[in-house]
């Protein structure tokens, strides 16, 4: 029997402590948006500390402004050096009443088709894609009385609170923080069976932007066509942004934009993406991106820019015929790589300028800004991963994008100039941030097993 | 002395009878929108009607299904025959903390520029306007005996909540509320010391619209370009709804729309209109309607289209990321003469469902619609008012527009083929609607003597 094998046996053996440890986390109530919780996300962060400190790391509970952060660093063993960042807090349980059970009392599940759910408040997201990263560590130390790779663990409290205080904490403790790589685990398989590797993210910058016509509301009988009507400017504004062809409409937009690399398309091309079914699943049948392109790389490789909320006027019962002096919008860019965030800001910020009147104004309101990442498919450590994740899963691994953004990767390649791995076995009906949520028991199962492996794939005495 | 000078003399030295008879009036809070306030709507009906009684008039309180009408017949004398109309309910008063006196309590307030204000709700809107027409008729009675003409008079009691019970009212008592022309005191004078008669004013139509993309909201990560934004696509209708030149660019809308006539444009450029102050005092400069064309004719003669609110997606505090599956607007159309509304009303849904992607939808609700109408300037009672007014104010009278709509006047002219002169005293700063709406007493007072002056000069025994 190899190590591997004696340590997915230990894993398979020792599955229901493994729960248990996961009931006990998902018992305590981080939700860190919630004033009322900020003893709970600390009692959290300990319970990770022993965790972490039973497997002979170095581990620390450390201050932020904010809620805590764990830190813990493995036994100093040859082979790469892995950070896996996880966050033990979770998003709030409101409405309560959509419950079937309660949320912070984590229970077992069978389902018709063979599965068993994980019920619970941050069963998926984070903790129980965590806590399969800490029990795949666990059964390495067990057989081996170490890990076979240096590794170090980071875990915040306020991700779902939009990470405040990691920026200062990578400033302050980076080079304790410095890896070679970043593993990162609040991501999706690609399908029930599909293991997958999120190898490239989109970027964003979003705005909110209000215009101003004259200085009060004003009767349309009186002033009707005369006088510069708010909603009809931010409608103007609105409606130039996109052109007829899907794209974005804003000169210098697509400058810095490449075109898919062929390793990506060529992956892409064999995944069982169906793009009717993605569209059809929510009531559409007509792609509304750039023309021309799929919808997987409308999705994942091509920038866009959505409005996400737009107000002005009379919006209540019945009819007031007033003409409004104010109206204001919510944007955001997805972004991808060659794109800069503050560039992008800029552009729009010119581009809605130059539409207002002169006698008219318009203001600008920041929020948050990330930088799209994008790996190359052929780097080593993420060819070793794929070739665990399609041992364990016994299907090839997708390399798949994602639309969405992770800002805090930004923040750990910005700072401390790492790349990330991201690898989770969330599955897409996971409920995540809403009522029920819950994780299948063979995610936590197989995913500490993948885990297992990966660590082994990385490690320099395993081929 | 003629009779005309007696008359006058009359209601001079009859002034502060009159006035005592307008706070009479004021006590009463005729509100029409809040049924708290029904009684006193009564109440103000059968108070009217003892007026006109006490002046041989055959009046009578009749009931609809809402608040009470007041129709009165005055004696049957040779000339034109006239029905006056005007309304006895008010507007509701809140916020009263606004109010430096109380709305239901009268009082003269003396001004440092010689003018007085009579302070009230409905000292202006339409109590003062209407009791004037109802005193010249007491000092043409006091001093004659009679009337110079036939005169007839209508008070309703539900003008501010739409006057629904109008229609009904005159399907069932048309032929006893026919006269030769209408008299219609709601309206305001050019400027402090010009009268002014409203012989166009603007129809319009007004629309709520909603548009549907996917069957949910949806996360701008996930689906962000591919999936159709409900935000996006109202933004693009609104944008495409007037065009570069201030023009609305709905297919077919400038059908049937005529060039101002001559008359109209020689007496407006006479008119002491100033664009520029009329644009800076609500802090504007540049004209928004047609290219090419004066202010005047923008607000006055030509049709517009007014986007009087939207909404849609996320627009509290902070960001989400949400791509809106749904979003609406609400908007207006002001008419003019040559316009149908029912017409109007088909091509902007044609012009809006023509722009919905064919996986979306869009649902309509209809409000309101008016006929625009437009007076002849050389009408023989036209010209004997603007005479008889000029001679009062010693100041040439304004034949002016309005940008507004008066739905009721399309009724009569619909239903009873009625045609209406329109002369107020009101001035641009009463604060009708609005907390301590206030009537100049030279309003209230050559009002009553304006009046005198145009019965006299209906009358075929005046020249």
């Amino acid at each position: 029997m190899t190590s591997l094998d004696a340590v997915l046996a230990q894993a398979d053996a020792n599955l229901d402590a493994s729960l248990e440890r996961l009931f006990e986390l998902i018992r305590i109530p981080s939700v860190s948006t919630e004033p009322a919780y900020a003893a709970d996300c600390r009692r959290a962060a300990e319970w990770l500390k022993d965790q972490l400190a039973a497997l002979d790391f170095d581990a620390t509970v450390r201050d932020t402004a904010g809620h805590p952060m764990v830190v813990g660093h493995g036994p100093k063993v040859a082979g790469p050096h892995v950070l896996f960042y996880g966050h033990y807090d979770v998003q709030p349980v409101d409405p309560l009443h959509l419950w079937n059970t309660q949320p912070f009392e984590p229970s077992l599940a069978p389902q018709p088709d063979g599965e068993t759910y994980i019920l619970g408040r941050g069963a998926s997201d984070d903790k129980g894609q965590l806590l399969i990263f800490v029990e795949a560590c666990r059964a390495w130390k067990a057989v081996t009385g170490t890990l076979p790779i240096q590794v170090s663990m980071l875990f915040e409290g306020e991700e779902e609170a939009g990470s405040p205080s990691l920026g200062p904490f990578l400033e302050q403790h980076g080079d304790d923080l410095r890896a070679d790589i970043m593993l990162v685990c609040d991501t999706d398989m690609w399908d029930r069976e599909t293991p997958a590797i999120t190898t490239m993210w989109r970027g964003f910058v979003s705005e909110e932007f209000e215009v101003t016509t004259a200085d009060r509301d004003l009767h349309s009988g009186m002033f009707g066509s005369a006088a510069r009507n708010a909603v009809q400017l931010i409608g103007t504004i609105i409606g130039k942004l996109r052109a007829e062809d899907g794209s974005v409409a804003i000169p210098g937009f697509y400058d810095g934009v490449s075109e898919l690399a062929e390793a990506n398309r060529q992956e892409w091309q064999r995944l069982p993406f169906d793009a009717e079914k993605f569209l059809g699943d929510v009531g559409l049948s007509i792609p509304a991106g750039e023309a021309g392109r799929s919808v997987l790389e409308q999705v994942w490789a091509r920038p866009t820019a959505e409005v996400h909320g737009v107000w002005g006027g009379y919006a209540g019962e019945g009819f007031k015929t007033v003409i409004p002096a104010n109206a204001g919008a919510k944007i955001s860019f997805r972004l991808v790589a060659g794109q800069d965030p503050a560039r992008i800001r800029q552009l729009f910020r010119d581009f809605v300028t130059a539409l207002i009147p002169a006698d008219c104004a318009v203001s600008f309101k920041s929020y948050a800004s990330a930088t799209a990442q994008s790996m190359p498919l052929d780097g080593e450590l993420l060819t070793k991963a794929r070739h665990a994740l399609t041992a364990e899963w016994q299907r090839e691994t997708a390399l798949a994008g994602t639309g969405g953004s992770i800002p805090i990767l930004g923040e750990f390649k910005d700072r401390l100039g790492m790349e990330s791995l991201l690898i989770g076995f969330a599955r897409f009906d996971n409920r995540i941030h809403s009522p029920n949520e819950k994780y299948d028991l063979s995610s936590f199962h197989k995913g500490i097993r993948s885990w297992v492996r990966i660590l082994a794939a990385f490690s320099e005495t395993e081929k």
